[in-house]
């Protein structure tokens, strides 16, 4: 089924990375440090002209890609076009969670079904589109030293560990997208795909005007309880060099003073 | 924010059942045994006209309705229809898992997006949309002897357990599934709404002709390795009626030959 | 391996239970069901000649037993007792959760490593010792009606769901136990014996002096927010008595108002 | 409750590893990794003289002790040690699964109930003795640059994960290490001390006679089958050089080609 093969002999693999969902958080902490690694780098949006996106191509060169990623053909059509100015990924971070002001924090009675519709396409169903289009493209990649012919990361959230009320929609988004990467990781990590899903299980920091980033939550004294989105982009080049003897699935993250 | 409520004083309340989902299987089971316990019951199926729902229309005096559930609007009016036939539901069962041929047993690469995206459609938003006007309406109920205003049990399969390869759209719905009963129990059940998901964790025996209900997994010799429907409705029946104080949440069933 | 049984000609069984681990709470609620339904009832403790465990005697005719749980020769020497009294236990449950006031709600810094030990021994190793002599006579019945040879429950805490803070000995208990059941579910199921975990999630409520029970948290206005003990013994009669083509393993019980 | 600190002012730390449940595998490969990257570092086995251990002192400095990390005294014995030789310990890691030939692959009703309750006490009640030693010293470290007192880290095995048939007392020491883990996680990590629970789902990996690593199954034709220890290894250093900002608490490592 599988065959042979040597990933020692591997050459060294020019790595490209695609983004999905960009903004100034975890997007852009990812294509910086992607970029830094000497990685190709493109990053996808709804909007792609978001000043953090334009920021991200004068400061690291990433590429921009304009993108309604719960629509097949436009999520094909990307692909396609990454493929033509960047090369074959080789690492995929979907980073889309869909979570909408219109429906979190409502009662399952009173959510617009409009609304819950639309998180579980553009939360969960975006994840399979993007998923299927990385691994149709990934498995005719050359396996690299450590093994392996690409990553595909999913960005996940602490609903995606407990289902909380009032946010039944995006329970379901979630779980959903849980779900999908369970059942990638079984059937494509045997053929060569790290596929990992990463719930971050509490609120990310934001960046301040001078660049510095804040870790502390409005109205508390205490330093570094908020995830640091520099130190999720760090764990998922981890993530991607892991060598195919020894892959994570799964990892939550959370910070120190995080209830759970 | 709840009010003390003393559940023993309760007159006895006259059970409506609402099995969306209709078969010969499960669906099929429930209408017989609750009709026979004395509710009135309804069953809502895309087509109501299959002969297993009108063989219970003719047995047991059970209604049938036509929906598809996976359209706000369409769901609205069943609940409508059904409250002007029956009344007020007092126990919804939504039994649709939404698994398609054109689906099933196929690899990520090749799985066709407005499969998966109906997938999706079908067996998780629309347990959103039933479990929305199933809320609405017994939010208003009295509590009954137990205790409970009212039960909503989401029956789900195995991949809301695990995600298999092979199936990547169906895990997303089933986990959906599970990812919204999740939060509808922990939004619900201190109001008064007994939530529950069952996952069945094997093939459900089918009925012979003669009435008798097969067991046993073609090629095989041994008895009951595959699930009998009629011990999925007594437990459903025995989930309703538990009282408030001891409610259960998850229950998965699996014939005693099982692998898992 | 398993040969084919056909267990609707298994003749009417005379039930036989054993509970291990008395008191006024579970066990004493199950010792009156289980009689009230025609078992022949046993049950054992550290401390035989408790008010509790006399009372079930009088009132139910339940036999007493006094036994160390935690020790090899003590639990064999159990079980031939219960067999020369009252016959094959058909159905088991263990209710020792090992809950010590001395090391419950501290520190691991501050835990005494001598209870520590204790509480896994009571807990958990017991319900080794007493699932293995269970196990072995289980093994030789004849199926009943439903299939069984036998059940075997461990009821269980919320600490087997989560490990809580100040608490790890009682989580690892826990946990163990849960760890027990489900590789004794995957070994004895197939054989015949339904074995069962149940996590009750919430405090327990107790008794009052009129015989009537108390299912309300000092201080607090809503009934109900604590477990009846009653309906955990409903619970587990359900169990016992589900068809082997639908068995459940694990059943987490939970009060309508609870968190969790 | 938790103070204001200023990790990024915390002055760098020298790191001192203690690695508990010595040889050839995991821990000698944490031997190597960590000495290389400056730490100093000690291993305590039951016997401390096995040639993987002297090999170990030899190539890399590693201090042996002998410990039974089964009993309190040997355990705060071993820490009194190690704070004299090297220091108080940054990074611990339990490294003892407790399986033995005598009780694995057993049936539940031919274990020895010796070998079980044996598994059980050195295979978990050790992991609670020495995780309270670490934290009792931990908890007066200064925070490192990364905000951390120290690290606390569990290998566990796919027994944690599922309870598999024939293997009982194992499932029941696995998960009541996840059990004392996540709690110490929940009590600990909001002191500043990171816990980590590691289940490695396969086998790993020996060393041959020539230095190599075997990462291939016997029998099978394909590569990276199992796991490697030096990878294990380097995931571990990644875990204690995590920020307080974004910690994981599990890790599930397996290799690509494994079935869960």
């Amino acid at each position: 089924m599988t065959e042979s093969t040597s990933p020692d002999s591997g050459a060294p693999v020019q790595d490209i990375a695609l983004i999905i969902g960009g903004g100034p958080g975890i997007s852009s902490s990812c294509g910086r440090l992607f970029s830094e690694q000497g990685m190709r780098v493109g990053v996808a949006a709804r909007d792609p002209d978001k000043p953090a996106l334009q920021l991200l191509e004068k400061s690291h060169g990433v590429r921009r890609y304009g993108c309604d990623a719960s629509h097949p053909d436009a999520v094909e059509q990307l692909f396609k076009n990454v493929v033509r100015d960047l090369g074959v990924p080789t690492l995929v971070v979907h980073n889309i969670d869909g979570r909408m002001q219109e429906i979190f924090r409502k009662g399952i009675t009173e959510a617009d079904p409009v609304f819950a519709r639309d998180t579980l396409l553009n939360a969960a169903f975006s994840a399979f589109l993007i998923g299927q289009q990385a691994a149709r493209l990934m498995l005719d990649n050359k396996p690299n030293a450590n093994g392996a012919k690409g990553t595909i990361i999913f960005t996940n959230a602490s609903a995606a560990l407990k289902g909380f009320p009032n946010s039944g929609a995006f329970a379901m988004a979630c779980h959903a997208k849980s779900g999908l990467a369970q059942s990638m990781a079984r059937e494509l990590m045997p053929r060569g795909i790290h596929i990992a899903n990463v719930p971050i299980d509490a609120a990310i920091g934001w960046k301040r005007e001078d660049g510095t980033r804040a870790h502390r939550l409005a109205g508390t004294t205490v330093d570094d309880n908020m995830v640091d989105p520099d130190r999720i982009a760090e764990t998922y080049l981890q993530l991607h060099r892991q060598h195919r003897s020894t892959w994570a699935f799964e990892v939550v993250l959370r910070p120190w003073l995080e209830k759970w």
